[in-house]
């Protein structure tokens, strides 16, 4: 089985893909799609919605596992993360294949058995766990890889999906 | 000139046409993207974008003006709505016309000439505004409709534009 994590954002939008087999995973790729504030809202919008899609095409994913939107820091972020997630979200209804999603508590508990784990922590368990070298990099491309493997080790307790 | 107008939002998306030449300005259509809660918000994310879709290619409006979000009801009902605009403004971001947007204080003061109008004296100045026979609804299609009039009333003061 092959799954795509996704940790949106406006600026960086985070990307995993990882495949499975019984208890066997391997890391396919990783990556983050970036826009840049010099281009208006609805420009960089588009590149995240085509973005994905063009993700969704590459990888052919059987599943997808958002990270949910946390709005601990700011409502100006949670807004811009909302439309951006959003057009992430739209991108993967319209590929129809089964969504999910998972907080960034349950990723951190099920990635390092911690719930309140650290960046440096969940980068090295995801590289232990994925058999890497190097952790990988942005921070937020492994934050999607870990939403992917959370999903993965989610098994058949996938009762958080969005869209079956 | 052709405007259309869209007051963003998951459940209900209003819309509105205008064509205004010169100072006369008729109303082309009025009418509202629904999407109900039994449907996953992927799925609805996904309405709200192919229905802004196929209003861009029926109606082929030269701009588009939003009503800009505001969030003085509830957080989640922020996030709801940022998530739906985000789909609304990527879809007009690939049509790839000049895109506007007005604060609710805005459309108010230009339609009614006092900010603070209350949504019968918005309904009734639209009327009025359009020589209709009778108010628009639902209130959201008048909102858009509302945004697209504050838009040619605008007119070369266009400085809150999102993307030229």
């Amino acid at each position: 089985m092959v799954v795509l994590g996704i940790d949106p954002g406006l600026a960086t939008m985070g990307w995993g893909v990882v495949e499975s087999a019984g208890s066997r995973v391997r890391l396919v790729e990783a990556g983050a799609v970036i826009t840049t504030p010099d281009r208006t809202l609805p420009q960089r919008l588009k590149e995240i919605y085509q973005g994905t899609k063009a993700l969704l095409e590459k990888y052919a994913p059987d599943e997808i596992a958002f990270e949910e939107l946390f709005f601990a820091k700011n409502i100006t972020t949670g807004i811009a993360v909302g439309h951006a997630r959003g057009c992430a979200l739209c991108a993967c209804a319209e590929y129809g294949k089964p969504l999910y999603e998972y907080t960034p508590m349950q990723i951190k508990q099920s990635i390092t058995g911690f719930g309140k784990a650290d960046k440096h922590q969940m980068q090295q368990m995801v590289r232990l766990l994925l058999k890497l070298e190097d952790i990988i990099r942005p921070d937020d491309a492994a934050d999607a890889v870990a939403a992917a493997l959370t999903h993965v080790q989610a098994g058949r307790m996938k009762e958080q999906y969005l869209m079956k």
